[in-house]
This record gives C-alpha cells, sequence and structure tokens, in this order.
C-alpha cells in the first residue's frame, strides 16, 4: 500500500537533521503544518491542508506522529512510511465546528505520549497554522514552554539531494513546454482563458516518460494594465494590439516546481517595455552569471542592481528566493532572499528562483530563471530565450 | 482603472451588513484575511495571498482599508472600489524577513486612524492569519482589545444575491463540461495526468460565452486505492481494469465555485461499490428533495441517514457544507454543515455541496450535488445522472 517518492533512509535523515536543529535550540518537540514540511518529513500528500493536520517530531520519539483529519488517515497510510500507531486521526465534528477546534485533540495525543510538559516549537507563521491553533493547544498545555519553531525545516530543507534535483529537473522540461504553448497560442483577438486552459493541460500532461502535477501557484497571465502588478490573472477579454503579457508559469512534478517568468509584447507595443525587457534580461544574466558558492545572498542582488544601475530603472523588492517542494499558496520556501541584508552562504544544492520583475503604473516585466547552486556557479534549469517574446 | 464585478452599491450593503454584526458583537474594528472575505467586501482579487494582506472593517471609516504587499497595489486599484486613501501597500523588506513583520505595518495603520485602543476582531482561525500576525498585533498595540472575528464575514456571505447566484450558475455549466471530459477520456489503459490535463483545460475553457477561473482546490481525482480516502488526486500510472475512480470536479467563475463529484467503475469492478455507488445515490437523493426552507441544517442530513439506513452502510463525517465565493484551498464557507447538532436555519440563496461521500478500506465512493435553498425547496445547480458512471 505505500507509495513512497523518496527511501525510509532520506526521509529520516531529513528527521534526523530536524531533530538536530531543534535540540541546538532548545525544543523538544515540534509541531509542523505547512504542507510541504510534512511532505518532505514523512511524505504525507493530498489536498487535505484545508482542515488542521500536522506532523509532531519529538526528539523522544523516533518516527514522526501524523494527526489529521479521518478520512484523510488513509493518505498517511498510502503515502507515508509511518507506522499504523503513528498516524492518528480525528473525528469529523472537529472539522468547522465553533465548539471544537481539532488542537484540542493535538493535546490529547501529546499528553498521551508525555509530551506536554516539554518544550514545544509550533511554525508561527507557516500557512495554515491559525493564531487559533496556538491560542487553543496553550490553552490545553499550561505546563509546556512554547517556543518559535517557523521556518526550521524549512532551513533544513534549504540544500536539495541529488534525488530532489532531477525532480526539479523534470519539473523544468514541464515548464518550458507551457511557455511554448502560452507563446505559441498568444495572439491578438485570442480569449485570455483559451490560452491559459492549454497552459494548464501543458502543465499536467507533463511528458511521455511522467506527468505534472498541479502547481502551487496557478498560472499567473495578466495582461495590458493587468502587468502593472504581478499576481492578476488571465480573464475572458481577448489579447489586444500592444498588450504586455506576463507570464509566471511553473513545471510541477510531485510537488517539487520549476518556476519560469517571460514577458510577451504584442504587435504595436511601446518602446518602455521594450527597453524595460532589455534590462530585465541584461541585470538577470549578469547575476546568474556572477554566482559562485560562497557569496552571500545579498551579494547576487548587488551584481543585478550594479547592472541596472545607468538604466534608469529601480528594482525596489528581492530579485528571487529559495524555491522547491511546496503546496499552495506558494512555492517559495521562505528561508534565503536574494536582496540587500541577507547573508545567507550560498551552497551546492540550494536552489532559487530568480525573478526581477519590475512593475511600472501601466504595465511591466518579469523575466525569471530557476537555477541550481553547484560546485563552480549556478546552473539554471531551463534553456529558453531570455529576450521579451515579440509577436 | 477599475474593473467591478458587482455594483458598488452591492458592496457597500456588504460591508453595511459587517458593520452591523460588528456591534452586534461589540466590536470596533475587524481585521478580514481570508482571501475571500476580502474579495466579497471590496472586489480584491490577485494570487497574492501568499503574503500577509488584508481589509480592514472600523464602524468609523465609510470604507474597507486595504492592506498588503507594495507590488500588490496596484491589484487593488484595479479590481476594488478603494479610494486611494484607503490602500496601504507596505515595502518589500516586510515579505519573509524574521527581523520585521507585516502586523508591525497594519498596527501602524490603524494607530495613524486613532483605532489602536478600539475593540479589535480578528478572524483568528482563518487561512493566512498565522499566529504570529496575532502575537505581533498585540504585541503592537498594547491599549486595545482583541476578540474572536472568526466567521463574522462568513456567516454574512451565506445568503446569496441574484447576482452571485447566476455566477454560481456559470460555473455549474462548466463543471458538467468538465464532467463530460473526464467520463469520456477515462478508460483501462489511459494515462491517469492525461485525463487530468484535459479537466483542467476544460474548467479554465469555460464555455463561448465566458471563461473559468482557478479553482479553490484542484480536481481531485484518485483511482483504485487511492478512492480510499477523498484529498489525493491523479498520478501518471493507467488506469487499471477494475478501477474505482473519484471525480471531485468544480466549475468556477469569477472565484464562485459549484463542485460536483461523480464516481466511475472501469470494467470488472467489484459489487461492493456497485452497492455503495446505489447507496449514496439514493440517499443523496431523498435528502434533496426532503430540503425545505425553514428546516434546520442537521435535518438534512437526518433524512440522508434514515434513508441509507437499511444498507447497512455507515457514514460518520458531515454530509455537505455551505459554499459559494472561495480562493484556495477550500471552496467551503465554514459556516453551516450538514450534520447533526447544526441547528443553521435554511433561508432562500444560501448554497451549500451535499457530498455524502463513503470510504471503505479499499474504495471509496463520491456522488454530489451543489444546490441553492429557494423558496420552496432545494435546486440542483446541475442536471448530470447520478448513478456510477460505467466503462
Amino acid at each position: 500500500m505505500k507509495d513512497l517518492l523518496f527511501s525510509v533512509e532520506e526521509y529520516m535523515s531529513r528527521v534526523t537533521k530536524t531533530k538536530a536543529s531543534m535540540e541546538e535550540k532548545g525544543m523538544d518537540v515540534l509541531i509542523v503544518t505547512d504542507p510541504a514540511n510534512m511532505n518532505y518529513l514523512t511524505g504525507f500528500d493530498g489536498w487535505s491542508f484545508y482542515v488542521h493536520q500536522g506532523v509532531i517530531v519529538a526528539l523522544d520519539e523516533e518516527q514522526p506522529i501524523w494527526f489529521g483529519r479521518g478520512q484523510d488517515g488513509n493518505a498517511a497510510r498510502i503515502s507515508t512510511y509511518l507506522e499504523e500507531r503513528n498516524i492518528y486521526a480525528y473525528t469529523d465534528d472537529y472539522v468547522n465546528n465553533p465548539a471544537k477546534h481539532p488542537y484540542e485533540y493535538v493535546a490529547d495525543i501529546l499528553r498521551e505520549r508525555g509530551l506536554d510538559k516539554k518544550t514545544i516549537g509550533t511554525e508561527v507563521d507557516a500557512y495554515y497554522y491559525s493564531a487559533k491553533c496556538q491560542q487553543t493547544i496553550e490553552a490545553c498545555l499550561p505546563d509546556a514552554k512554547f517556543v518559535n519553531g517557523y521556518n526550521l525545516v524549512n532551513w533544513v530543507k534549504i540544500v536539495k539531494s541529488e534525488r530532489e534535483i532531477s525532480f526539479i529537473r523534470n519539473a523544468a522540461q514541464i515548464v518550458q513546454k507551457a511557455m511554448d504553448t502560452a507563446y505559441n497560442l498568444i495572439d491578438i483577438g485570442v480569449r485570455q482563458c483559451d490560452v491559459a486552459a492549454e497552459v494548464l493541460k501543458t502543465q499536467i500532461k507533463g511528458t511521455d516518460e511522467f506527468g505534472g502535477e498541479y502547481s502551487a501557484i496557478a498560472p499567473l497571465m495578466p495582461a495590458g494594465v493587468r502587468t502593472s502588478t504581478p499576481h492578476l490573472s488571465w480573464s475572458d477579454d481577448v489579447y489586444k494590439d500592444g498588450d504586455t503579457v506576463i507570464l509566471e508559469l511553473s513545471g510541477c512534478y510531485r510537488h517539487y516546481h520549476c518556476p519560469l517568468s517571460r514577458t510577451m509584447i504584442l504587435g504595436n507595443a511601446g518602446q518602455k517595455v521594450r527597453d524595460l525587457g532589455a534590462t530585465v534580461a541584461e541585470g538577470l544574466t549578469a547575476a546568474l552569471e556572477g554566482i559562485r558558492p560562497g557569496m552571500l545572498a545579498e551579494d547576487v542582488e548587488r551584481i543585478w542592481a550594479k547592472t541596472i544601475e545607468k538604466s534608469g530603472f529601480v528594482k525596489d523588492s528581492r530579485i528571487g528566493y529559495s524555491m522547491g517542494l511546496a503546496y499552495p499558496p506558494d512555492w517559495g520556501e521562505h528561508t534565503a532572499s536574494l536582496r540587500p541584508g541577507d547573508k545567507t552562504v550560498l551552497v551546492p544544492g540550494m536552489t532559487f528562483h530568480m525573478i526581477p520583475g519590475i512593475w511600472l503604473d501601466d504595465c511591466g516585466v518579469d523575466t525569471s530563471e530557476s537555477f541550481v547552486v553547484t560546485e563552480t556557479g549556478a546552473e539554471p534549469f531551463c534553456n529558453y530565450r531570455r529576450e521579451l517574446l515579440v509577436k
């Protein structure tokens, strides 16, 4: 019945690294609720993160303990290596019920395992770890000490294994097909949703060798004035002469992502967007080529900023971030950012999405590359022409 | 530049109802972070809920106040009716930065508007309202009183307007096309991801009159033993003789959903799943036909439970929930559930997804209908054969 993507040894080595980090921070127990972190430590899969669920890592327990909704218990049995005694499924009356909260159940588990008087870390700023989760568990376990465990697992997973990188390479094959689909179909008079439909189809169909997975972010495909901001998507209007179209897409293989952005201009597009496109591509290329292991994350941003200085364009947001294994709503890992002040040392096996997008009042340009830090520099996962896509 | 889906009057009537509920509960200010609630009150759209953002409703302020990341400010300008003075965009160094938290910025806004000593409700158990948000705002505003504002807006939006219902009807057209796509393509030897790709294409392409939107939940399409749990999805294996395939899909139009589930059996499927399919369809039909306005939510479950009693199958989870406007990760509204103990009175204009799925050790059946409560009963949004889909 087990359907594991990595060896039990690889999962357990992740658990061991997590425990070492916990020990260093004086933590006995860590409650992990970020679905990507749950998957990383146990293999757990499923679109069940819309109800409260998690895995508990305790220094005193060999395996993590999964908790979740009753009907999702079989997903834990199918997708993880956990023993039956480490799978706790709560009854359905805990779901969306103001009279009961799932973290009362979590407190019961911790009490049963003798962990209710320990120092407990929680992912305080993670997706799906609500204020109510923290309020409930604090009220239920008055003898425990609570500390901040946010991003602890995220920092453990920042350096990828060979097998993880091979998954991202598969995702890279998919995203390049999706970008081709978008480029081939977008044209003046074509309905935006019809193109988005074919892009999604391409993302999921994958290749003849492997299929694609739902991505942590839907295809972001704004057109026209909607490109003045990065997170709007398609509409059912048609593309118009002079439109700028931003394409921020990702391939996704087994929940590992390879994001890639390009910007397209249609027909009679203005000179400003052409200049902006050339500037962004030049800065992106310089920054990618300048990366060496041992550099700091902020050094990469410096190369970019110095390269585009002469253009007059300004970017006031980070130019990239660590990425990889993810569930909605984000493929970013929330650890290292390529921006001033970030002192993360770049190490081989780290994977980033460098996306130095610039959005002006009426248009914007996104051009990006996902890359892995190697022994000698940075290797982009994709090989896709970096200039503006013109039609 | 404004791109509103509803009249400003309709948005403001929602704000007025929200304020009335706040007043009743002794709340001066409500911080709304659920993306569906943000959209409901202001029209705000965009896949930017992966960073902290929200709208603040204050009894003393006519319009809500939007806050979010700098680069998403233009999304507020494009998709909402808010005046420029009510749009607050924070600098990018607040994003994924352990040294700064966006709720320090939110506290600054409340101070600037003279709201820092008020009674402030927060959506304590909503998606994207993390424990850290609550910890930060409480630390920043020591003179404020904090109360639970979870689900306040959700209860305001439970009864839909005519225009909202027309959006769900559009979504219903889309989901029936998606179900046809799945039925037509699924067959022994076909790769699961190839079918999922066409289903997603159908969802987004929509009809000749209108396009589709990304759904709050990806198509859930488990096959074989993976149907013993509801939230696994496709793989890149091929469908096999004897497989059960669960199809939980949704149409989505302008973020309004119409979910629909059917279960398919391939070739030599067992008698147990056929019996289960007949039982679920019979119970679903009886419950739907028995609904009258004025009934309680729990009464609907009683009809279902009595109808299937004789079969020997047991369902230990709720059979449905209120649904409508939603962003990932859930199309449910987290208010009324069709289950024992839920005393919500059914009122015309409420919309539900009734999904009495049953999952056994090695297979499961989902058959569902989305419906609106009318003056005389319940009207399903779809008209799709309710029995098991056999091939």
